[in-house]
């Protein structure tokens, strides 16, 4: 007797964002997970190996940046210099080697003190008021230059471009509203840390001169007419994911910093129409966008937002109603998904217990499964049936392994 | 819903030196933790996620001394370099920067021979034969200074200080009874281990002219009469607890090893009256200090030797009845405790078998407990019944983080 030579495979990766918890007092002491109607979810891990994993290690709590980069096969202790860059990526601006880059808020200052960080959570005019700040020339400082884009809300990104520049500045960012702004200051004693707060100091000033005479602001009680820096961060550019693998993959997600990440690594990353990064999400359109891609991609990631954002409210009946939405998308894609020729991986990226209202250092439930996969007896997907698991406790820099290996790409360590 | 925002908790560690173990034959193939009526340690396991626990990696035989630091979270790859400078540190010396410090024992030297290398277990006048030897002038190595100081019993420290010396020196210890004693040599071609092999050879030699002609000595029919060093080591300063944490830290010990480390991270080391390294340690005694400890410190550790001394004894009928008095001493401390503000850990630093006689490279029971942990099915703290546990397994490098974030006062790694 002969099997058949094997086939290489596909991969969907699902992940419901900050979706792990820790029992629920109020609730019987039972996590979403578990109170969850999810038959879908519960499928995949009957037909999967179960485990828990540690995206960045034991007790660590991960960002969802740091976390991404790992799940993906990036150490991000090697490839994580800060948040901007990632969401300069998010927004679309082509960053490079060597730029540094700020998340940044559009804030209202009144009488030297930011009054509201948020600028009274600004929704509209942004793009315009965006467009205002890169005038913006840097004199102060010869050869650098601004680069400044709108995000989703009252969020936004700000890149110094030039030579000799440097992630170790201080921002202007008080953290609380009603305190003044601070000024930015080299954080170590060479030329770029000082060009670059240098920098950063001129351009906040001269945006606030802008911004506090636009006639969008003239109208708005709570003025967006300053812009708050923080999260300085240098681009280390890491390999091409599909130079690194040798094949193509797509990311399909709503989140800005998820979206970074993807063009970070130069993956396709799509946004059906429908999806976004909160509670309204069209799931089904998301799950046909990850469809589709698959056609054309061997690695497919397919992020939902949602769950997190409960995790932060401390909503638990939130998390829940969102594990059933996506458990509704599981099952719309199982339909559909040939698990011969594919290797469907769910988890999350860290666990955002409601009882936190913050990422934890909590493992997350996950299940790989696939044709031929080693089973075990687990058949509920949560916290505690993971544990009993084949996958027993692995770490985010196991996954991408097992998921080569699985799909057959794997290229043999020794001979 | 919301569930209301967490508050930031203490932790209690409590250790039990050397618990764990291995099956014993003669008593049914069961465990010292197996065969103890521990109910109280028990109920912490059914209020904790347990687990097993490498101190330092599965199969590495962890001494004392290095699994406290990685216990602690400090890497012992980085801090421990030998096991002078923590017993000197743990007697009292404020050890330096640079200083090379070595573990002593009394000992009797007859016609050229280590006769006792305990010198009949001494444990009186060592204090006034150490004064003796503070007064030793080093001349063959310019600007080396002697610090001398007795332990318990028969052991002591010497502390070499001055400019370019070196840990890298063999010692005189023949490590048996009966043989001469070695001569110390450089163990690399560096001056700096020149100069320390040197000094050290001086120093014996000179100590054992003034120590065979003291009067103590010439009453005893095994003299103190020579000193054997051993465990060279140059201390490399580690952050301090509270600036590596940023909150405070105890330690209720009495073994000198273990408040060698606590100051070697400057914590504040408490012994509390009637608190030994010995059978007899006041157990009550020790959890009433580590309870007061609890109102000044985030952090305390309360460390238990007795187990440790049963395993080193081969005596599994001993170490049962030190694991029951530890249960009382923990039933005590439960019943003091509020569980909503405090993560509890009990643990060992590594198992010392009675089979065995020493330190393995076995793994430890773990229980970490407060209310909201992951709870799991583990009922029974012992060796098999903890691998059933929702931690499963881990090593000494994951505690420190697990327990930051439960206790809500950990970094986020990234965004």
């Amino acid at each position: 007797m002969q099997l058949p030579l094997p086939e290489k495979k596909k991969c969907l990766l699902i992940l419901a964002d900050g979706a792990g918890d820790r029992p629920i007092k109020e609730l019987r002491n039972k996590t979403p997970f578990q109170l969850s109607r999810k038959p879908h979810i519960d499928r995949l891990s009957a037909l999967g190996e179960d485990g828990i994993m540690d995206s960045i290690a034991p007790g660590i709590r991960p960002g969802s940046d740091t976390s991404h980069l790992q799940l993906f096969g990036y150490d991000p202790h090697q490839y994580y210099t800060g948040r901007g860059p990632i969401e300069a990526l998010g927004v679309g601006i082509d960053v490079q080697d060597g730029d540094i880059a700020f998340r940044c808020n559009f804030a209202t200052l009144k009488d030297g003190k930011v009054v509201d960080r948020r600028a009274g959570r600004i929704s509209e005019g942004t793009a315009e008021l965006a467009k205002e700040l890169n005038t913006i020339k840097i004199t102060s400082v010869p050869g650098v230059q601004v680069i400044f884009k709108e995000s989703v809300g009252h969020r936004a990104v700000l890149v110094l471009r030039g030579h000799n520049l440097s992630p170790m500045t201080s921002d202007n960012d008080p953290h609380d509203d009603g305190l003044a702004p601070l000024r930015p200051m080299p954080l170590e004693h060479k030329e770029a840390a000082h060009r670059t707060s240098a920098a950063l100091a001129e351009f906040i000033e001269k945006a606030h001169l802008l911004l506090r005479n636009h006639p969008i602001n003239r109208q708005r009680k709570l003025p967006a007419n300053y812009i708050l820096a923080r999260g300085a961060g240098k681009l280390v550019k890491p390999p091409s994911f599909e130079s690194k693998y040798g094949f193509k993959g797509a990311i399909v997600a709503a989140s800005g910093m998820i979206k970074g990440v993807g063009h970070m690594l130069e993956m396709d990353v799509i946004q059906p129409k429908g999806a976004t990064a909160g509670y309204d999400s069209d799931l089904i359109a998301k799950a046909d966008a990850a469809l589709e891609a698959l056609k054309s991609h061997e690695f497919v990631f397919l992020h939902v937002k949602m769950p997190d954002l409960a995790g932060h409210d401390g909503d638990p009946g939130k998390k829940i109603e969102c594990i059933e939405k996506i458990d509704d998308m599981v099952g719309y894609l199982l339909k559909k998904l040939d698990m011969a020729k594919t290797v469907v991986v769910f988890t999350s990226d860290h666990s955002t217990p409601c009882s936190v209202r913050n990422h934890s250092g909590d493992p997350v439930p996950i299940v790989v499964a696939t044709e031929g996969v080693r089973l075990d007896a687990v058949k509920h997907f949560d916290e505690t049936s993971a544990t009993r698991g084949a996958l027993m406790r692995i770490t985010g820099k196991d996954l991408f392994p097992i998921i080569l290996d699985l799909m057959g790409r794997e290229e043999k360590y020794g001979a």
